[in-house]
């Protein structure tokens, strides 16, 4: 389980410093990705690399520097090689030569297999209370 | 070690989510519960169960909905079946509507002991600074 | 790999609770510390426990209780006695009778070694965006 917490470690870094390529690799080649932030989920490495692709591109654009931090794993297994998980997801902006401050708090629900190369992301859920 | 990280998990999302009887089960049938945000500490189940319903119902009450989020965590055996443990809680409020806000930062600081459901809280002090 | 979280959150407890040794001794003794945040890197136990006291005293002479809250690390294996890993640190200001704030977000990028007593962090340097 402690791999859940590494891949969610890994996954965060990537997108936050636009290497998307690294971030679509912590899903399923036909994995999926749907959040409330935005209009339509994303499926497929293609598509889930396009999407940490616009991520990134509007943070340099706006000059708002984005942390995806994650905490609060909490890990179960479904099958001997599936997992779900849940955990918070707060992103942290830091305009340019301002402040940090905290932009929302989501929860993250995720189905998880295990493939050769380790615990991939099947479907990502993105929910937000409030 | 990782036990308590997924208990952690666990636990605070029973509580956001409204499931008191699942935080309750997350201490010790006799675990207690300490903290300066409260005037009474809540003792055995029963008492857990029914602090954590009159918390998830302010929130309902008030519109806001609070995360618990637990970070950086330290460990310590205290005897073969017995731990101690230090981390941050931070409560993130997000009223309906608006923006996730930071409510406070505090420390807990818990006693574990194992039982044979697995690792379970027999005393949490939550401490605030500042 | 969960070691390192282990050390991650020993030592924020330990400059944040003012036990500037115990921080210290999450390094080498050869440890470097290079942050943004200070004009200087600290090399050595000796200067890393003076860091600690310093940072700790200027809390208690300002009043305001500061929290390192660790998260979303991210660990690789170098070598058989070596890891890298990156991390979010967030410091969180309260202000004595105030809330909390969010202070800033930085990223940590540590290199770690395997000692007798255990891993330590041979160099830390701290990045901050925006």
């Amino acid at each position: 389980m402690l791999a859940v917490h590494q891949l969610y470690g890994r996954q965060s870094h990537a997108i936050d410093s636009g290497r998307a390529a690294d971030w679509a690799a912590t899903f399923t080649s036909d994995g999926e990705f749907r959040s409330p932030s935005y209009p339509e989920p994303s499926t497929g490495t293609a598509e889930l690399t396009a999407f940490a692709e616009r991520f990134h591109a509007a943070c340099v654009e706006s000059g708002e520097a984005l942390h995806h931090v994650i905490s609060t794993v909490d890990v179960a297994a479904t099958g001997p090689d599936a997992l779900t998980s849940t955990a918070y997801l707060q992103i942290v902006g830091t305009p340019r030569g301002e402040s940090s401050r905290l932009l929302r708090i989501t929860t993250i629900v995720d189905e998880l297999v295990r493939t050769p190369g380790g615990w991939r992301i099947r479907r990502r859920v993105v929910l937000r209370d409030g």
